[in-house]
């Protein structure tokens, strides 16, 4: 394998400028996953990986691991430890990078018949890593992302989804009203998390036909617009009316509540 | 007032002192909380400021708020702009500091009677700062955490209660056996969050009797040790085996169930 070792090489380039760069991402369909288990996870994905980097130092620690990667990669390259230390967004890096390509999500799932979570301009990559692992993790359908949250192929929402990514179909869309629209089509009804005046607690009953919950901006909550677009909305009682709670933490509750209607 | 630009004035040492050292948190019991609506919070709570620090800019453009602070804190310094930005802990500072007294919760709620939380050597701030937060707002009775956890006055855990840490009695021990056998004198079982062989999925049968529920660390999960000393061992099903919950989410779901039971 080719060993490189400088900062200007093209392939590294190529690779910083991926990690770095929402649109370079969004133009060429391609992203970064970085460290082992997340590149294990996307190797063996469908969508595969394009190119992998390992450092001398992984190579020696992770022998096998990193054998697979490289196995199941289309191309891969070593790279010296002080280059891996120089790449990356992480502060103990693993030396291991993957280029891989976005997976296409079955849209097929999006009809409405299953369970859904959908976030409205969250701010906060790491709560939107942490809906995608919790979905994920608990079964849900799908999660649907309005297009100004953090894109899903950065380093930090990857990190938080603990591979989720590469489990679960999303569907990223700059009209969730459109999407709502569609999952209606199913049978499924929308409830706004949000705290309005007609909003009622949740509840076995106020849970009835709802497929998906919309969840909106850590500072903001969701728009006038979003929430006239939702058939209801359903709000979780707080003990101290002061407070609240962590928008990955709510939306953590409500799919808990979806999976459980199963 | 006095104002202050030097980093090397004694009252200014003392606050990054403080923002720094856990031991130093300990010896005096004082901690530092940053930012103007968690320093509301700390000059509305019972235990009060003990000196209040803001900047010339906070002045300006948040006066009320912080001639209330001001006018609440036993001492107060105006700080120059510059000085402001070189301490604490966040990138954008608004600039206003308070040092304030540990609160002395009211140890006569761990009595078993209510719903409490427990964490066992969590790693990551963020998360034991998520669960206070949850706690506080779904109004569980306390919280209980083994003294390895990150320091719940620490700058990071601080910002993600956001004012949690002054709602809901809080219990420090490096003896969480000893503090199960406490709350189970007031009838109340303690249910480990484990994936053991004999193991029951969370339910409202299985959760009878359970007003306590004990949350290990992100990577290795409970100590055989904690899990023999809990009454029972319960888990989240989950539809991907091979994923998993943050640990702050988990305990998320659990608090909500253990609040579902009044």
């Amino acid at each position: 394998m080719i060993k490189l070792s400088s900062k200007e090489n093209a392939e590294i380039k190529r690779l910083t400028c991926l990690l770095s760069s929402r649109k370079e991402r969004e133009k060429t369909g391609l992203f970064v996953v970085e460290g082992l288990r997340i590149a294990i996870d996307a190797a063996e994905a469908g969508t595969g990986v394009e190119t992998a980097f390992v450092s001398e130092n992984a190579l020696t620690r992770h022998p096998q691991e990193c054998e697979r990667i490289i196995a199941l990669a289309e191309r891969a390259f070593v790279v010296t430890d002080q280059l891996a230390g120089r790449i990356g967004d992480t502060k103990t890096p693993q030396g291991v990078f993957c280029i891989c390509r976005k997976p296409q999500p079955d849209m097929s799932v999006f009809d409405g018949k299953g369970s859904y979570i959908m976030l409205s301009s969250l701010q906060d990559p790491g709560n939107v890593g942490t809906v995608i692992r919790t979905a994920c993790t608990l079964g849900l359908t799908g999660v649907i992302l309005s297009s100004d949250c953090p894109d899903v192929y950065s380093p930090k929402v990857l990190r938080s989804t603990m591979g989720g990514v590469f489990s679960i179909p999303l569907w990223v869309t700059n009209d969730l009203p459109a999407a709502m629209q569609q999952l209606r089509k199913g049978g499924c009804l929308v409830a706004a998390a949000a705290l309005t005046d007609d909003a009622q607690p949740i509840s076995e009953q106020n849970m009835q036909g709802v497929g998906c919950v919309a969840i909106g901006n850590e500072g903001n909550g969701l728009s006038r617009e979003m929430i006239d677009a939702c058939d209801r909305c359903i709000i979780l009682p707080m003990a101290r009316p002061g407070q609240s709670l962590n928008a990955g933490v709510a939306a953590s509750i409500f799919m808990w509540e979806l999976t459980k209607k199963r």
